[in-house]
């Protein structure tokens, strides 16, 4: 590449595996893919979800509380800012440490607290989808909802889980200092879990009951920070269409509106590929010159390269 | 003042409460102290000690592993590192609502995830003696030892606690973000609870079974940033000589060598002022025009006009 390309990457929290062991090993993998990138002389910004690691915190705080009267019930909000200093830890450490391996020391690594704002009357809010935490029987989700106020919902025959609305990233609250962060050459981890939601009150951000896709916060991020790159990772090489059929097809190069006109006819899963290809579009709609790139992990150096993944551009 | 001083202001974790309730209240009165600071024309960066706050999450976090055979038991690293967040998200907000309140816009606030290097072969390594987390008896105790590898020691008869080095902090590992950050206007917090401990091994930086007492992480930073001014945080308006007694003298203004003196004559309490006036000179010491002061947090502003607190400097 002639021009240092800058690329905000989206790591899923189901890749950074379930226990502190599993996060170790997954981060060295993970630093390797992206150290990959910095080599090939990209300026690379790390978000990433939080799935089971938040759900994990929510559970340990649920579990102090039963043990402990004195403490009260912590906000999801609050585990959203816990996992990011969980994930961004080790994270952090390992790319340094990928970075030293191959000489690299001139790119020193930083992990951000993250807000970002949504709105109190984003539509999500009043049809909270988002399953998050454990199983419960019925007896635990009804004192789960009188004691705490959560909503439950019963999930396809397996017990019941609390849902959250999954509302829409508004404005990054750091965003000053994650652009200062990555425009002095800083590796920046930003935006975890999607970041701590928070809603506006006059002065005061308050935090919400949610979970923000991380897809569409990195995407916001990526248009914030001016990216060339947004890159989307999945458990495939390619988005297809007709998945799973006889007849699929993997998708190599889509323009916006191809990828728009995938959307409509229902070709990719809600819940899964879909919000993926909807952040995509979405970036790479901002401006003309932003690519997004939907691929796997290990293949996100050969697919800026341009040699695989579905790629999403005006 | 007629010159923008910077200041770095450790805060004590016990002053920002037990559960996350009260941990809201604290944030709105240390918030005011903060930015009265910022209001006389001074530059602040934050530091704060984590004391009953990491005790909780590590509590919590041995719950769940007692619930859940899966869930193995988390370093105390990684608690520190989470405690950041669960301090850094309250205490960033209370700053930036009280900014707000005042009608000033222009600062943004961020929290940074910070590690701090100390050396594998300090001594505090040979000899634990900070303890930690809540008491057992000597069954709980015997396992923790026998389960986890924890020391423990019992505690003036009340039971068993587990106790971890205390180590002088080396190097701020995310010295070069935090400056660039503070040089670009921000108002950060760092260095939560003394930092979480790491020892370098190779290119590798390994979590340390080890808490870095906050007033020497704060000078180690107010070095770092070539600060003007280093404010402890105690829970005395001035530290004193022959505290208790008939004939206490309060301390008003130190040079270096006074003050090394009444360290030498035994005049301040291990564990509670000692550590706080040994960082005081450690500061003052370490350059010209350098001036720690140890004060109550409402009287902080008041004591950098010089009108209170007990002021140390060469």
């Amino acid at each position: 590449m002639n021009k240092k390309k800058r690329i905000v990457i989206a790591l899923g929290g189901n890749a950074l595996g379930n226990t502190l062991p599993e996060q170790m090993a997954a981060v060295k993998i993970t630093a390797k893919a992206i150290v990959d990138l910095i080599e090939e002389g990209c300026e690379v910004v790390v978000a990433h979800g939080n799935g089971p690691q938040v759900g994990m915190i929510n559970n340990a705080m649920a579990a102090l509380s039963r043990e402990d009267v004195n403490q009260p019930n912590t906000p999801l909000s609050v585990c959203v800012a816990m996992s990011q200093a969980y994930i961004g830890y080790d994270l952090q450490n390992a790319l340094r440490e990928e970075l030293y391996n191959r000489n690299i020391y001139d790119i020193p690594v930083a992990t951000m607290i993250t807000q970002i704002r949504v709105d109190s009357d984003d539509p999500a809010f009043q049809n909270p989808s988002k399953p998050i935490g454990h199983f419960m029987d019925a007896a635990q989700a009804k004192i789960a909802e009188e004691k705490y106020g959560y909503i439950m919902k019963e999930d396809s025959g397996r017990g019941y889980r609390r849902v959250v609305a999954s509302p829409k990233p508004a404005e990054i609250i750091e965003i000053g200092a994650i652009r200062s962060l990555v425009d002095s050459g800083q590796l920046v981890i930003a935006c975890g879990g999607g970041g701590i939601p928070v809603t506006r009150q006059g002065n005061h951000l308050k935090g919400a009951s949610a979970v923000i896709d991380k897809d569409f916060a990195s995407c916001l991020l990526a248009e914030e920070l001016d990216a060339d790159f947004l890159i989307i990772l999945t458990a495939v090489e390619k988005a297809a269409i007709r998945f799973g059929k006889p007849d699929v097809k993997w998708l190599d190069d889509l323009s916006v509106e191809e990828a728009k006109a995938y959307i409509q006819e229902g070709h990719f899963a809600p819940g899964s590929m879909l919000p993926k290809v909807e952040a995509a579009v979405r970036f790479a709609s901002s401006k003309e010159g932003r690519t997004s790139l939907i691929t796997l992990l290990e293949k996100a150096k050969d697919g800026i390269l341009g040699k695989t993944g579905t790629r999403i551009h005006q």
